[in-house]
């Protein structure tokens, strides 16, 4: 084996969030494997290592750091516990991917920039993930350019599709809208001034503990105003929006289609240009799927039969070209081997159409 | 460092997609690592290695067997160097991913298979890669279900921008429609037995020596007609489109809002229902950009002080829903470590707005 | 009264499509009146001639023609009767539009042609409506501009719901089919040269005579490749659809948002730039239905209470925008005669939505 | 010639909106003609009535209704002007359409509702034309159907590409965002009860003179915020857009797709079910356009001809159904009258296409 160093991660919090990061790390990331992971609740931990091999569950983090196990901290508890976590992992040193919020408030959030000052150098990074997402990065792109002009609005949605049991109205602001603070200022490239709330009419599908949806309207240094729809109790699904207005075009991102750009009397999306950037996922999925079969002695994918068939294929289409006629295709009998070797072959194997029900 | 053993792969052939295959194993595959590349071109080999650490670059596929570094093979290689590189592989007992085509001809191709068998497990998968496209998967999906009645046609479109020096009239069929060959068979569940290739209008931009666009018409076993038109000089951009006819609707992939499905009198497209979907690859970049910053001592994204910033603004967001009026917002003073400390922050850093240009 | 001259027109046939160019000329065509429907089915005729204030109804075009009541014909029987129509409105020298087909064979076609070229001057145009869409009118455009290159190939779909009781396989070509066979030629600039018809897999849920869908593939002079997908039970809707090939880009019509382009890495389609087109129908519509109300002492729209109330509003606005804060709107107490005194208001009185059903 | 009467119209205020209205009711508008232009500016009136056969033109409006040929009032001045020509109108009894504003301010307005009242029916309609926007009717109809529950908030934009010399501040609300002062309550069903007006950055591309975009909040009495974007120099073209949000899902209007809804997590559009609405437009154009050529003695779309060829692929189409193989098609020779005789045809006669520019 090749003597590459991977990064440990030590995963605090094993809740949703946390479980879902000691998934991502093991399945998808390159150079990082979770050590450890750590949660109060002895059973979460312990589900959340099964995940992980190699990982160890533990209760608390100074655990793992006494083990010398630990390179990295990712923490993924409730906001208000993330104080008592940060001050060890910045105690040791370590890079920290610190899930919003930094903390709750911004006296104890202070503090903790205060205590990250004294280490010398910047160690935390809060999970603001818009920040990550391709058509923020393409409309930031879009407004540091100037290519539309100076940007002038935005209109932002934030809609869920329902709010849980102890989401409330004070959360749709420090839970939700949170969201829009970071990323606002990030995309417009100066700070929010001023903040203004208004709660119209409230949907009755909403808890009613709730006034859902309400209105914000934030105001930027140069006076760019943006007004953020907060809606988490939308049903139709989840969806998250910002339209920009320029001084010579709008651009919208969120939508199905990709970032939406009106110029010049057109609307117009990007089409590729390449297939590597059309098929990107498709070959980074198949190239993961392929190395989790190899490791059980198995394909995932196209058989060595499928590529006989296509170069029977190739061959006739080849002919074809030069009769301009119809060609029936002949093939060699099929070895039984093939029949039911691998999740993506063969092709005659589809399962009937399920019947067509009578009330269509 | 866990004791987590990683799939050692041998990339043969370090041109475009085998040096594409390295950088993709080494920067955003788990569980797997590059080992070995091999090329003839010895420049292009220590090339390639240079992007896997701990990789060796080597002239031939049985010098890597020979040092006992490799667990599975990748071929990258021209179609008609896929052969001799598969035969030891092949003898090795290797999981082999092997690039479209298996081989150059169905005799070549049969021999593979014949050679496969007698390792009595399938060790080859192709690398048809549109398999593993989100929008394919969905749309064979729709076909299995038979939600939408029996598929009844199907209608093609490959547009490159523009094809190279080396690509003839027959490359149409056999480096291009190659991939309608393996997906339509896999997408209907049938074999296609019959293939016609029209040529039309020529466009007057391609190479000389091509006549494209051409016209082929596929019809499959059950009846079901496929026309796919391949155009590699389409100059607009790269394309691939399918737009199937079912018995009660139609569904289109390949189009920039994802599947669109006909049913009903409406035209629909999926939206999303949860942050995890909406916002999976965000989280993914996230994690690996902040791994890769963590390995030099950095950060790559929100910073602490961002938190901060955010969390003045919820608590003066929460006190702005209980006055319904405009609040304006107070920072602390940044400490100067932050004003330049991470790609991602500080929001205040935007370069000036490009001056808009005389021309507009 | 001016003394402007209409248009007298003779309708013959007054079935579906002869009864909506009744409606049409009688609603919404200025310059033109109905005077006659002609239609050997008595209830029929009459039933039609309620439509049109003014109009008689006769067994035969020759009894109108004697009455001296026509300036023009518009014949909309069933194909196999347009040339004993043609022939009496030829020889009356009167101008005609006939529904398509001219005639249902090639012989009887050729005898109008001959008869019309006597009069020294055509009579006759042929109801092919696909000429006057605005979409098809933009691609031909585009086509003869040749902004996108020549044109190369074009890919047609024909979908209808369900085909009815006499409609046979001979009717997808000659009464489906048929409208590409006149515009493609329009489209393209010269004549089909070759057709070809192929069957695939039929649709369980077309009549049990007929063989749909179809695909018909033809070529033009200078080798355009056109396929044409015939569906006349497609179930979902109503679509017509031309996706056409350039050398430089593709143009796609029939879709929901009208012509759309792909050029330069770019899919777009067109915005508006005033109010003139983006309204029009709109303010077309508003007069129409406007001149109806007048002729029966009423209006049909906003009142004057609805004009006064935007009066306080706008007054409120401008004082709003110089304090910045909300302002409350006061309004005088409305005379009871607006409260139910016109069909676009007040606004107030919107019937309370359906109650929420349980199934949802 | 049938005796049917035609409503005959006054228009006050040959301008841009009056001339419109003079071309609209000459050439599309059925039942009506223009009797009279009515504009101080003897020019301008004089030219408008050269679009109008039978039409003549006067300085004030008591002159058309002296001479008796007046038997509905269109007011397309300024809005200053509309009182002293509403008042004889009214006293005349006449129907009339007034556009907007009614009049300039509250009280005047409030005076013009009296007369009103006095004459004991609504005689006025004010030009609001969105309410017959087929979108904004498809919203309304939404929201009274309560198919997606109560409305909550709607967010609206109205963006023009740049605004003219005489535009002020306060135009920005009375002559831009007064649609939405009207349009409002009739979707909402419920007048507006507050406004705030905001100005955020300005464009430096708007006259110095303007603050270019505006917001402009309004609640109308339930509790439904609506926030709309006025922008009137936003350069990219004209674009009027309203998203509507309902308790279970979001509906969009001004899209280059049509009304837009989210429901049960997909966006939906509607998709025509028939082809009389599909080419509603098609065969209304279709006929104007007959009849305008008619009555200069020619035809305007497809000839004789066109129909004859369409018989020839008609025929050779049903026998290429039998054969399955490729059919060559063979015309008459064409007559040379058919050669250009009609701005349809011949389909052969396309100019060549553009020289392709060698910027490209």
């Amino acid at each position: 084996m090749p003597a590459r160093s991977e990064l440990r991660i030590a995963v605090v919090g094993a809740g949703r969030m946390g479980a879902d990061h000691v998934a991502r790390i093991t399945d998808r990331i390159s150079g990082a494997v979770v050590s450890a992971v750590v949660d109060v609740d002895d059973a979460r931990a312990a589900a959340a290592v099964e995940r992980a091999p190699g990982a160890v569950a533990l209760p608390r983090l100074e655990d793992a750091l006494d083990r010398g196990i630990v390179d990295a901290v990712i923490i993924a508890t409730p906001g208000r516990f993330h104080e008592p976590v940060l001050v060890p992992a910045l105690a040791a040193g370590l890079p920290i991917l610190c899930e919003k919020p930094l903390t709750p408030d911004p006296e104890s959030s202070l503090r903790i920039v205060e205590l990250e000052q004294e280490t010398g150098r910047p160690l935390i990074q809060v999970g603001f993930m818009r920040r990550f997402d391709a058509e923020y990065m393409q409309l930031r792109d879009l407004i540091i350019s100037g290519d539309a002009g100076h940007l002038l609005a935005m209109h932002c949605a934030h809609r869920n599709q329902s709010s849980g049991e102890g989401y409330d109205d004070s959360m749709l602001m420090t839970d939700s809208v949170v969201h829009e603070f970071d990323v606002v200022p990030w995309l417009v490239g100066e700070p929010i001034v001023s903040v203004e709330v208004r709660k119209g009419r409230r949907n009755s599908l909403a808890p009613e503990w709730l006034h859902d949806p309400q209105m914000v309207l934030l105001e930027t240094k140069s006076g760019v105003l943006v007004d953020v729809e907060i809606n988490v109790n939308a049903q139709f699904g989840y969806q998250v929006t910002t339209e920009a207005v320029f001084e010579r075009g709008i651009a919208e991102i969120g939508r199905p289609t990709g970032l939406a750009l009106w110029r010049d009397a057109r609307r117009s999306v990007a089409e590729h240009t390449t297939f590597t950037t059309r098929f990107a996922s498709a070959y980074d999925l198949q190239i993961q799927r392929w190395v989790a079969a190899a490791e059980r002695g198995a394909i995932d994918g196209p058989s060595a039969w499928d590529g006989y068939r296509a170069a029977v294929l190739c061959a006739a289409a080849v002919e074809a070209q030069s009769t301009g006629s119809r060609l029936e295709v002949q093939y060699a009998e099929m070895p039984a081997a093939y029949a039911r070797s691998a999740s993506g072959s063969p092709p005659d194997a589809h399962p009937e159409p399920t019947q067509l029900s009578n009330k269509e």
